[in-house]
């Protein structure tokens, strides 16, 4: 089945915004069996989105579009949809009545501006968007049975309500008794060909209908294993088998079984030992710290970071002793080890994780070239520490010794 | 003159990889001149390649082309360049000879899969890519004087070589008499609409080959104002005096004279005046140090932080007395202001910036809903705190939160 997304809105096309949606729409379609053959991004002009349609409903059985919805932008894209699927635009109660409990659920008064959202085409059917004004339309083209379905731009719009209802009602329409599913496994500590060369046999022997995806991150590879069968044909066996098999072959290098990201698996192995975390930032400035907290509830195992970024902090603050800095220099093993002790010291956490490295592009001297980069990981079994040379500039370099260091304390806890 | 950016790669259809290259073109394109029509995303499939090219090359001037380049993709995209602009592929030295001295650069030894990238089509001209192995070709067609440039996937090299040698490039044979310039002013406090009302008899008054551009992102909004001309015209002095006007007519507004993001802004009114900066987050959980340690070089200024994400830091690290959190809570103007102290006395730094906030999803109390956050700026003249109530996610909230944090600073320091 073959699906194309249409991205409008000049902000996207000029570069200042980056769009995030059509990848998002293409990895949930995907685990639906959709293969996204386009997108396209084009301007709020009426000719552009025009020919865009007509391009993509040529050879594609779904359409989404997003964007160019907003209150100020309205008449273009539902001016387009008019021409090609016909009718007029009516006032639809429904619509504004759910345009009134959004604004009403932010405090907001709503204007004429926003009344005018309530116009839709009278050649859709409307879902209804619990999380913002404007209207989720689907028109169908009896001609070829294919669909166009018009989404909000907001990505926290356009994401929620696809897993909410959209993706769902896709798949009811197009293929009724199909049943999807996949479970996903985390790898880390091998890189994606050798992990490959491993899985060859495994993927060879895949029953019809199973099918393994590699979707690899810097430092962390997410294997998701898909299935697709038949409504109780038994599928959903064959896949926990598959699954058990995929968990057998990958056993050394597995450092989460489901979906996680390195900070949320750091999280869960730290929460499920009932201990505490807390970092001591040099060359990382605070990524780590930043990372954690960026999931929520995080609190009850997070207490806190210490990113002493000049010397003075790490001796005044770290209680780092200054000869250890002056002998070693501040990148060493002695001084990460030091950090990490100095800050569990200060918090009371049991767990602690201490980079200090060479982000570049300036910074290195020699035997110490731009991504150099020194980590201890501390749990209740010891201190640990280890050097690597990351590749690339210096956001990349931070990256990967977060994502390193998050996933070497998770290791170390051996949860799994 | 349009253009049309067609982006090569399964990776990026299938939403693994999120594409930033068409925006980087669009936005450096666009300050000569060009105006991007569309830009399409395709798979690593010679059919959609072929198309997709077709379609762009029908109604652009020009269009770049990027991915698809990479040694193991390398026939299908070059096999449909010579399928469309005719002859067959040559081995080429120069390019050999460049993809030898990368890989010397980087330690690396060549393989025949590297090897082959040095063939390339007859039809096009050669741009020698400095940053990376795959050759850059242009392509003329001589039908129609279009032109396509088929470059890299990785955004480093892309981006890279497009400011380096390729817009210039462009530049020469569509427009050789140009002059194209620009200058950036940076602005706060003031809404984007607010901001276009008083700049509207501005806007108006603007002699031809003057355009102003608004950037606006949270909290921060970057005003262009590009001049295009003929070479020795004087558009670079009616630049020069429109632009003194804007700053007359932004005033208390301008944050920077420049371009510069929210950390570069706050590092450069720190270091123009001599000072040092420390932070103490809660909410913002090691954001704002993480922001500030992304922009090289920032460590003459920067001294360290405190994520004081449990009480226990708070009081135990920071210094700030248990009897204040419980009189007035952990997210308060009493403790923010003590966290900033606290921070300031422990690295020695005369500036601090201290948060303590609801990021939520979760945390909400009476009075205090998701998004509130308490902020204390710390300078030489005292501290200051201000309390705002953010919309969006948590992470929205802490960008803001953050931005807006070291923004405040800036304006303390009174550089401007």
């Amino acid at each position: 089945m073959r699906l194309s997304i249409i991205v409008i809105g000049d902000e996207i096309l000029l570069g200042q915004v980056t769009d995030t949606n059509s990848g998002f729409i293409s990895r949930t379609l995907g685990q639906y069996g959709w293969e996204t053959a386009r997108v396209v991004t084009v301007a709020d002009k009426a000719d552009d989105i025009h020919r865009a349609i007509e391009i993509c409903m040529a050879d594609s059985e779904l359409v989404i579009t997003t964007g160019g919805l907003g209150p100020t932008k309205d008449d273009i894209t539902k001016g387009v949809m008019c021409d090609i699927f016909g009718g007029p635009m009516i006032f639809d109660r429904e619509v504004a009545a759910n345009i009134r409990e959004v604004f009403d659920l932010r405090g907001l008064k709503m204007n004429p501006l926003t009344e005018s959202q309530a116009m839709v085409p009278t050649s859709c059917r409307v879902i209804q968007n619990r999380l913002g004004t404007a209207p989720i339309m689907w028109f169908d083209r009896k001609s070829d049975h294919h669909v166009l379905i018009a989404m909000p731009g907001v990505p926290f719009e356009t994401e929620g309500m696809l897993v909410r209802t959209v993706a769902g009602e896709i798949a009811s329409q197009f293929a009724p008794d199909t049943y999807i599913d996949h479970k996903t496994l985390m790898i880390t500590g091998i890189t994606e060909s050798a992990l490959a060369e491993r899985l060859e046999d495994f993927e060879a022997s895949l029953p019809t209908g199973l099918h393994l995806a590699y979707l690899p991150t810097p430092g962390l590879i997410r294997l998701r294993l898909d299935a697709r069968g038949t409504n109780g044909d038994g599928t959903d066996k064959v896949l926990d088998k598959a699954y058990e098999r995929l968990c057998n072959e990958t056993g050394p290098y597995i450092i989460y079984t489901g979906d996680a990201n390195a900070a949320e698996i750091a999280i869960h192995a730290i929460r499920s030992k009932g201990l505490h975390l807390a970092s001591a930032e040099s060359c990382t400035g605070g990524n780590i710290a930043h990372m954690i907290t960026s999931t929520p509830g995080c609190s009850d195992i997070f207490l806190g970071s210490v990113v002493s970024y000049s010397n003075c902090v790490k001796t005044g603050v770290l209680g780092v002793e200054s000869g250890v800095i002056e002998r070693h220099g501040a990148v060493s093993s002695e001084v990460v080890a030091a950090m990490a002790e100095g800050v569990a010291r200060l918090t009371g956490a049991e767990c602690a994780i201490a980079t200090s490295g060479i982000a570049g592009p300036g910074g290195a001297t020699d035997g110490k070239p731009v991504g150099t980069v020194w980590t201890a990981v501390l749990t209740p079994k010891g201190t640990e520490t280890f050097v690597r040379r990351y590749p690339g500039n210096r956001q990349r370099v931070i990256d990967r010794a977060s994502t390193e260091a998050l996933l070497a304390l998770a290791k170390k806890l051996e949860v799994i």
